[in-house]
């Protein structure tokens, strides 16, 4: 077994409503940065895993990002292998 | 002007406590993804602003990090440009 470190990205669609944006964005307004015009908030994910190959990881990756990590209707995801590591157990 | 889309990656210190971390790693167990061996959970901000120049551009970001978007005690951030349009404006 190979031990992964994963990175995942979950950002809200392009186009759909950013509640938690739009609070940064106002709060970086009254902290005096006007040039910000656009603000989206996402979540990182960074996660270890032992999988038997880089596909079964991306795989699992996969799965969990359906049933658990990122709301289909919102938001989008994306999954990439930071690291590998040959486990000797 | 130039306007700039960055990528703010703001994640939790190693060898803290990450309780939304691990929410969701047993979360993931309880789904049966018994692999999963660590869950790290950071923000990701998407940022559109104009500057002056690139230097300008992470200059704003790193200021905006350290008073709002980071927490100075727990957390780090890493900026990154990934785009640059000139603005005809």
């Amino acid at each position: 077994m190979t031990r992964f470190q994963l990175e995942i990205r979950v950002v809200p669609r392009p186009g759909l409503l950013d509640p938690e944006g739009k609070a940064i964005q106002s709060g970086l307004l009254s902290l005096d940065y006007p040039d910000v015009q656009e603000v989206r908030v996402g979540k990182l994910l960074l996660i270890e895993l032992v999988a038997d190959s880089p596909k079964g990881a991306m795989d699992m990756a996969t799965s969990m990002c359906e049933r658990l990590l990122a709301n289909p209707v919102t938001e989008d995801f994306q999954i990439q292998i930071l690291e590998e590591n040959e486990n000797s157990e």
